[in-house]
């Protein structure tokens, strides 16, 4: 019987959380928690203009106030590596890296560094920040699309750097010099389409640019030692990518640097890009004494990375029986100051759950006065897909057919081609469309004026890419598992549970530790719902090789060839000739009189060994709109989801709920407001406003169980899908409720006050 | 070409340490330097008499103290672990251990914990000490060999428990009831042996009990989660020997603790025993606070575990020739307050350059009113091995035959038996023999009046045993390598060298770490001269296990079959058909796009693969003696020994050195003064005399490198040899120079003068 065949006796239970006693009681160190002896703090001097010229730095003042360590500026990085570490450590240039970090001739976005500071105290680093003198020439910012986007907009990369690397601002003659990238993504032909087509629809949609909000800020301690070790302390997605880039933009090799990941109060994508780390790590270079830095609120939304804002212009045909036969599309994502790397996924993400013949998606990363964006979960993709479900909506409202019978007809199924260019694999849209479609919520009939539903889907294809993992069996049967993937979903848990499974052995036995970049194989960052699927996979492997080793061990022992015992996770023992018999516990105890203990090893590229599943969602809201303030009011909320196997049903639910509230907040409040010098306007938690408890009803989950054959334990990532429905169910919810067709987001009071008040105008 | 064959480029040469820089910048963390946020202070309360009966402990008024938040006695400890997991973790008795670390009816020596208590801080801490109240019944201390072997002595351990340990206190009928154990190893006939003899010599030595002196008193750092994990942070030579012993004491599962060693000043044996950890452990659960206790150097004089003072009855029988024919041996070991662990060791070693055909040594250890005994470099050999070379000098002076060609005459070669019933493997006693005949300070003269020189051998069986090692192949080459094996006397350097020689990379692209008991598979204690033996196996397998690796991955790059591409160490390559060659570092660059990084792990238990091998030592003392003072000073030092394959030939050099130095001091200066009630009258390194730099002489040395063939890189133990013969070349020296034959060490000032005044009044 294989371990799939077998009935679970872990997976799919809710144990309890191994981090779960530290969080509550406030003892789980974050990077903003770690002390070090002699260690100073550090404060970052930031640009005040979005968009200027450096003419001129002077810290000798900061330098002379006593407390004051030391101050590094762009000059203190070194000369980029040689072209074959280059090479090794990553194809992107350094020196691009470097002026994000740090500004060298030019600020492009209010908050970029222009210096950094340690000093005994925050109290000392702040005043030095205010006697490091910097002299700008101030141009004029471009905030929106189309100040960057106008013909005769100012070229924001005039040094002649940007155009070093290749595909970049290499725009179409006539294009702004502000198109960094475009990407296209298509099959059949769109014209041949559109002739087909019954019915088509043209509309131009727009999403604000929204932060994570993840609740812990940036932060990074190092200590950079005088033997040319680095060791670096941060709140990070992935510990190996900090190593990376803190190798590629310091110039050392990465045996030399050991990144040690803290606890991490949420990342969503925005904890993968380094922001204070090499900053840290130079400070304490040239004061020789450890670096915290740490950011506050308001350079956490000024300065870090939020997704990207979209603008869309969807042309959709159809068939008067709702099928679809072609979409040309065109995506206009703002960048922020560097170019972003959301454009293919979000593009990629925005036909996904449909099988649409014709169809061609375009899509401009445009660099603009913004602070470059980073990924946030299913990066680029709620923006992108809002389009769709909501011009689905309109075209289910035509046609007079049920929204979701409508997307029934349209829906993938293994074997469909991907708008990617790659084969759907085993996938369940059509299981979730028809849970959807049971699910009382849906069939809940709606009572109260200004009360309406819309339903959106969504699509994700997951990722995959390397984990290591490794298990050290102790004498009393107890094991220690280390993985390289850090925690942010439970992953200590459900990547215990899968290791106790592949054994047999209790949860509770289980001790699951993340690495650090030394003590663990190279691991790719927790992201891309890709850490309980595929460092899931590294964990059961690294299980099959204990069972391996204590299968040749026992043989051993029992005087007989190893290919007469075998081990059973269902009894948690090896079984050998003449029903001979040692459970796990036992054996762990015999390993250390003979031959030594055993550790159990793993790295898997998990793509080269199974397949990835992508996974689609379909939430039903039902909001109310007050037609005196505008505001919406979201009343009830179910969000389908097809999982694979839930290894950890609670924490996939909480996953999801989790999703579901970020999309929301897109849908309805989040937005960057900028003033016309680029200076933002609602640099904080109380103006830039987040969900929280009482704006959102309970998350209703179901999870629809289709095992990823893909898979040793069916595993879907089931992390970044969830934010993608949210904002086309509430817009179509919207409409359902009040008649306003919401085409920009957030849908505030103030855009649907706006909204009403042109429909009672034109006499609806 | 093997290994072994290929010239070596790193074994051999002395590059720098890797935890230098932060030794000498003072940046290393030792065990008192960890800080914990929100952690308290500990002290422990401790018995001021040698010898008593506890009637009342009241932590009362300690525990109403403000700042006071725990008191730990005895009945914190929990019962005794269920009969299965107290196989799996040991078969010592847990109660044993467990009123050693805190007296629990009686107090068996002065400095016995009664209770311990963790406060705010240290003031408070010292303050709740003196409000613990304690009620004695003294009882007459047992101090002395005589005090506690004479036939109405009372019985130390009368509570039974004893009783319960196999072979414990069963001594034969009539003997001391305060005799705990006996060994009794030998070969031939005895009577036999001393009937051919033609001489006979009968001689009684002594040796006092001498401390370890190490810098850094013990410490013990705890945080006991709420979620019952245990974390523990301290100086220790073992960390997995300190998770077991705490398992034990503690009833926890091993997953469940963690040990976390740190930076350790020194151990030499007596960092295997705990001391405070398991105190500091119950006082963080009572408090829920992470606990530190640490010793001062009362405390570690007073009430750590020093090596046993031993009284020798030596008999010894000779032909004419110098032939030995027979020893007859009583040892008498001061135990300390429990059994002590080094009798086997010591008795075992004394006789172990020489070949005796007819041999008797029974070993008896001594229960006394004086801290448990423990181990320290080559436990129980110094004291056990200078009466024999003692009396070998009386042996060559009566037959007028050179003291080296003596020995070189009765010196043990390969295939003689071992006093212990085993056979010696390859050994170099005769290549020692002959450097040291050989040596210019052998046969330098002696011009000066009062001086006189000595020469003593020594014999160490080293140690095997296992230990883990995990390397962690970084994609530029670079290689973290992380073992179990605290670092002593230099192994992250000498593990890391033999790790780049298996791979044939340079030494500084290896990062050599320390893991713990959660991030390494099992390792045991850095002691017993195993450390470069036995992890440097392990690291050895783990570059092998990358070479097969990068093999397997070659041969798959190249398309080839594995058995057609090889690593090839000398110039760091995999070889393949057609002259194809990929290095390890482009291959390293290659890994993480063709499959994953590699990393390589072993867990090897050295001695069921390779053999230990023994060594010896010869030392050569000339010293002077002050008539009017008695005081000894050693002018020239040299010592010669067998290091099999010297790694890192300064570090060997260094471990002779540090080790003649501790044998000098035994000889001249140290030894445990006691009060005749039992407490101690030298409790500090100004009375307690361990040699300063101006005390000794530059310690010459000379490494004789006869590779141990049981050893892929010839290694041999070398720590542990060079302490055991100074003894007997200090006190041969004193005879050879004022013709004093000294029979008990320390060679005091006192004890010189009393015997040149006896030597006076002899009318010599």
């Amino acid at each position: 019987m294989t371990t799939a065949e077998r009935p679970y006796s872990v997976i799919g239970t809710n144990p309890v959380r191994p981090d779960g006693v530290d969080k509550v009681t406030g003892r789980a160190l974050y990077g903003a928690d770690i002390r070090l002896n002699g260690m100073l703090t550090g404060r970052v001097k930031r640009s005040p203009h979005a968009h200027a010229l450096i003419t001129r730095v002077d810290a000798s003042q900061a330098l002379a106030l006593p407390g004051v360590h030391a101050v590094v500026t762009f000059e203190d990085f070194p000369e980029p590596a040689d072209p074959i570490m280059q090479t090794i450590r990553g194809p992107e240039p350094t020196q691009w890296d470097v002026e994000r970090l740090m500004a060298r001739r030019k600020v492009l976005f209010q908050g970029h560094p222009v210096a950094a500071v340690a000093a005994i105290d925050a109290h000392t680093a702040e005043e030095a920040l205010e006697l490091i003198e910097v002299d700008y020439e101030v141009l004029p910012a471009l905030v929106t699309l189309d100040d960057a986007l106008a013909p005769d907009a100012p070229e924001l990369h005039d040094d002649g750097l940007a155009n070093e690397i290749d595909g970049l601002f290499d725009g179409e003659p006539g294009q702004s010099p502000n198109v960094a990238r475009t990407v296209e993504l298509g099959m059949g032909d769109v014209d041949l389409g559109f002739a087909e087509a019954e019915v088509v629809l043209e509309r131009v949609y727009e999403t604000g640019m929204a932060h994570q909000g993840y609740i812990e800020p940036h932060n990074g301690t190092a200590m950079w030692n005088e033997d040319g070790k680095l060791t670096v302390w941060t709140s990070t997605q992935g510990p190996f990518g900090v190593r990376l880039a803190l190798a590629r933009v310091l110039d050392v090799p990465l045996g030399d640097i050991r990144v040690i990941p803290a606890e991490i109060g949420g990342g969503f994508g925005a904890k993968l890009a380094l922001y204070l780390e090499p900053l840290a790590a130079l400070l304490s270079k040239k004061s020789g004494r450890p670096v915290q830095l740490t950011m506050n609120r308001t350079e956490v939304l000024e300065a870090s990375g939020p997704t990207s804002g979209i603008r869309s212009y969807v042309k959709l045909g159809a068939k008067r029986d709702g099928t679809i036969v072609a979409t040309d599309i065109r995506l206009e994502y703002m960048a922020g100051a560097y170019p972003g790397a959301s454009i293919a996924g979000g593009a990629r993400a925005a036909l996904g759950p449909y099988l649409i013949p014709h169809q061609r998606t375009i899509g401009l990363d445009v660099v603009l006065n913004r602070p470059k964006t980073a990924a946030y979960r299913a990066p680029g993709a709620p923006g992108a897909s809002y389009p769709i479900e909501a011009i689905l909506d309109e075209l289910a409202e035509l046609l007079d057919i049920d929204p979701m019978e409508l997307r029934n007809k349209n829906a993938v199924t293994e074997g469909d081609p991907r708008s990617d260019g790659a084969t759907h694999g085993s996938i369940a849209a059509h299981e979730v469309i028809a849970a959807t479609l049971a699910h009382p919520h849906y069939r809940a009939e709606i009572q109260d004026p200004d009360v309406g539903r819309g339903v959106a889907m969504g699509y994700w294809p997951n990722g995959g890419a390397e984990s290591s993992a490794y298990a050290n069996v102790h004498s009393d049967g107890t094991v220690t598992l280390t993985t390289g993937s850090v925690d942010i979903g439970g992953q200590r848990a459900s990547l215990a549970m899968q290791f106790a499974e592949t054994l047999g052995i209790p949860y509770e036995d289980v001790n699951s530790l993340v690495g650090d970049t030394d003590t663990i194989g190279f691991t790719a960052a927790t992201a891309g719902s890709r850490t309980t699927f595929a460092t899931g996979w590294a964990v059961h492997e690294a299980a099959l090789d204990i069972r391996k080793q204590l299968e040749q061990r026992v043989a051993t022992l029992w005087g007989v060839s190893e290919h007469e015992v075998s081990y059973d996770p269902s009894d948690a023992s090896v079984h050998g000739p003449d029903d001979k018999l040692i459970s796990f516990k036992e054996a762990a105890a015999r390993l250390p009189g003979s031959g030594g203990n055993i550790q159990g090893q793993a790295d898997v590229v998990s793509t080269s060994v199974g397949k990835v599943g992508a996974c689609f969602g379909a939430h039903i809201a039902d909001v109310e709109v007050d037609r005196d303030t505008g505001k919406v009011t979201v009343l009830r909320y179910t969000a389908i989801q097809d999982v694979g196997k839930a290894i950890h049903p609670a924490y996939v639910e909480g996953q999801i709920q989790g999703g579901a509230v970020q999309g929301i907040g897109m849908a309805l409040h989040e937005d960057y407001y900028y003033n016309p010098d680029g200076s933002m306007a609602n640099a904080s938690f109380l103006d830039y406003r987040i969900p929280v408890a009482n704006d959102v009803p309970m998350i209703d989950t179901q999870l629809v169980e289709v095992p990823n054959p893909g898979h040793p334990y069916g595993v879907r990532g089931v992390g970044e899908i969830p934010i993608i429905p949210p904002l086309g169910a509430i817009a179509n919810a919207i409409y359902d409720a009040v008649g306003v067709r919401v085409r920009s987001l957030p849908a505030t009071p103030a855009l649907i006050l706006e909204e009403l008040e042109r429909l009672e105008a034109a006499g609806d």
